[in-house]
């Protein structure tokens, strides 16, 4: 038995190469699928298939068409959901993925500093579980094999 | 038939007002719900049904118990949200609430200031209508009827 | 026991009408509503709330985002949905709602003329009934108090 | 990770044999499924199983029986839908699919030429993405595996 | 609280008559509804509305459109369903009643004379309660109010 | 707007009585629905509306099927569910009424006195709110009204 | 690409290896699953696995348990449900399964006799396809593939 | 065609492994998975992973996050679900997973000994079988290959 898991969150950092490997190392069956993690390709992305935008907005909402194609079909396919918020950025893609996927009855895993407890409470209050580092994510991942 | 509509958002000015003085001027059978938009109570609830809890990250979850009951029965009442971003704060609650309308199928409008467009594209792309003002907001409630 | 009617279809001539004159003649309890059958309204209503748009096929995405939302919340409300296919335009929104509404499971009834048979086989087959007349819709929407 | 694509739309061009020769060309792990490409055949299925039927109209509803089974089964297992609709004919089963598809949750592509842009506006705008060509929907089922 | 409740199977018989006049006994604050309860008019709705059909299938298949937009829409509305087996005639459209109410998870009795155990046992163990007479049914319903 | 409120539990004291008393007094729009809180009623019900049983197992299986209709139909209809587990008992029907709420999608609060955190603590973890008496279970409905 | 198909129906002939043969020599890729068809270990199951029943009824429930149990989980599993009535028997678990798979969404073929075209009508008309034949049931699958 | 199949229930004894083997020895197609079966680790697992807790409820809550993680991903994979009861404990989980799992419309086998019919005897009833031994529930999945 294979889990397909979907890492939302922020895409400027390597949180999700470091979850691989830890999950390779266990050797743990599970496929990890995510965003577009090229910030620019996925900002241009829009003009890129359809062509130049009239102004910034539509650049943007040409992008997110296609973005949330990609979003829907993958986390659609995933067993479970993880959400990583990090310390800067406004991260409402994140909010949202994880909000969507505890909607669809995706177990839901939240992954965020300390100082970020009051502003995500209800949002981890409404996930499974809510830890600090990607090494706990892991380790409740690996836990449903144990 | 009327119409009962939870307002997602920012409780820091008094927006929900506007919406309801604007909706009794046009005289639309409509009927407002929202989340507790007493910031202090929000936060105290918790503590002053449960008791005094050992940390803040459980004062914190121990309002959030009670915040989501309440936000998940009127919710689900709910015909269509409304949910306002303003320019400060994470809000993501308010990004939490709109998206799990979004995918329960609510008719769902977003209200933020052109500040704000990129950071919300694609949640803004998944909503059906994004507005920057209230009385955009009121307008295209009152086109139901026209 | 009152039920809701979603009338989808064409706004070009004043079937609506006939057909609320109809069920008031035979005191049925039914409660009508419908798409924006003000045609220049229609298309125009985004850029009425929205402001001007960069060019055609944004205004046009700007009203649909409105006139979605109001389809949206009214056939979620209703009970049956009646769709009307005259002979002229593409009435793809008419096929659209037809359909959306068969996969929600709300009964549906299409009225369209014999000479849209064929075009309109595979969708007459989904609906519950097909008829050729606003009378013949109302004679359907009767039998059930009968 | 292979996902099945279900191909809406027009069958009096190859489209979906180029759309199927792009996606072998970047080795995409794609699966397309479609309603019957012959016409003839989809016309007449009804009476080549069932028999000759009374008349049009009986023959028309018997190969729609037939053809709606197909339909069905096939896009209850896709994980995504392109529709593609040409400058001819009423294409009401397009319409009818990516209205089914999108009430469904299914990921949803429509292509259309510019010159539909009016009388398609509503079914794009709940659609996730509209392009113009095919070439453009492969571009966005590739940006999947990017 | 006043409840709907669905009266599905033969109608030979008096027996929604019956169960009406217990239940106003009882002064329980139920509305019932049915299927045309008319077996000349439920067979012949069909001509009736749509004009004269082809042959006999034809006849039934045109009856049964409307037979079936007026018991989905009633059993939508159902709050419980009841489903009376006699000891003639086929009843497949009873059996199809109570299957899909019960699929619908609509609380679902059925009435049934102990010469029908056998035929109907995977039926009666899906639905909540088997009952021999129509007074045993209306207990049921009024141990709801107890 | 008035809501419906399932008390699910033991029927062994006046606790359902005493949170009537308290929404009076509180002036709350609540409706209040319950088991069969007659535990002799409860236990007969089978045999006194479907007649002598077999043996002791078909008598519960028998009472059981009655009332699983009530609570099926009832629950249902409510908006909210209190699920209150006192020292006494095996009370599995209180866990299952709770878990099929929670199933369900209905905002649940449960009520179980400290001695009791431990085994019932992955249900307090699925419900929304845990508390330990029936004032807290109150405030938290009435905080909805706040 | 395999699909599964329950194959709901009477057990007193070998419709069921006829259909398979077919499929077989065509070499499609289908996966056939049914009800028991050994109508004496049907009826006897009960009995088999739980022990001598108090009376016949009882004997028949405890049957009813087991064989719902083995239907839930194979028509959960299945792509399409074909249902074949015969001219003799009561047959109401082949009303039961398909009515249920009809509720569930599965295309779903009905198999019949032209003397069974009246009583079946309301069947006949919320399944996709009726066929007279076992040849013709298979034609509609093959036609998938085509 | 290979089956999931999800164990709910105590931890004390080694009933899966006797199931397993039972399994294994009739070459069944089935795939067996679990809540954590070492009672020390399953009530560890939150302070294993999140840190020490500031008291013993917050250390079972820690805990029961991960549990429930872990019995939802599996759960929801499953295609049947066994729910074994002993004599001794409370057991809330067991009736929470069995009650879920009917819910869910999962086909459902309860396991308990005589002694615990009365207290069961709802969920019994809600549950598509109740049997007395592994062996006899080991049967009733082997009756599905029959």
């Amino acid at each position: 038995m294979n889990f397909i898991v979907y890492l939302a969150g922020q895409i400027h950092d390597d949180w999700r190469e470091q979850l691989e490997k830890l999950a390779k190392e266990k050797d743990l069956p599970l496929t990890f699928v995510a965003p577009q993690t090229n910030h620019d390709r996925s900002d241009n992305i829009g003009e890129e298939i359809l062509g130049e935008q009239p102004d910034k907005l539509h650049k943007d909402d040409a992008a997110s068409d296609i973005n949330n194609f990609r979003t829907q079909l993958l986390m659609q396919k995933s067993d479970a959901v993880i959400a990583l918020f990090g310390e800067q950025y406004k991260q409402w893609n994140t909010a949202m993925d994880a909000s969507c996927a505890i909607t669809m009855n995706k177990p839901t895993i939240i992954v965020r500093p300390k100082s970020l407890i009051h502003p995500l409470k209800e949002l981890s209050n409404k996930a499974n579980v809510t830890v600090e580092t990607v090494e706990q994510a892991l380790d409740v991942l690996a836990y449903v094999f144990d």
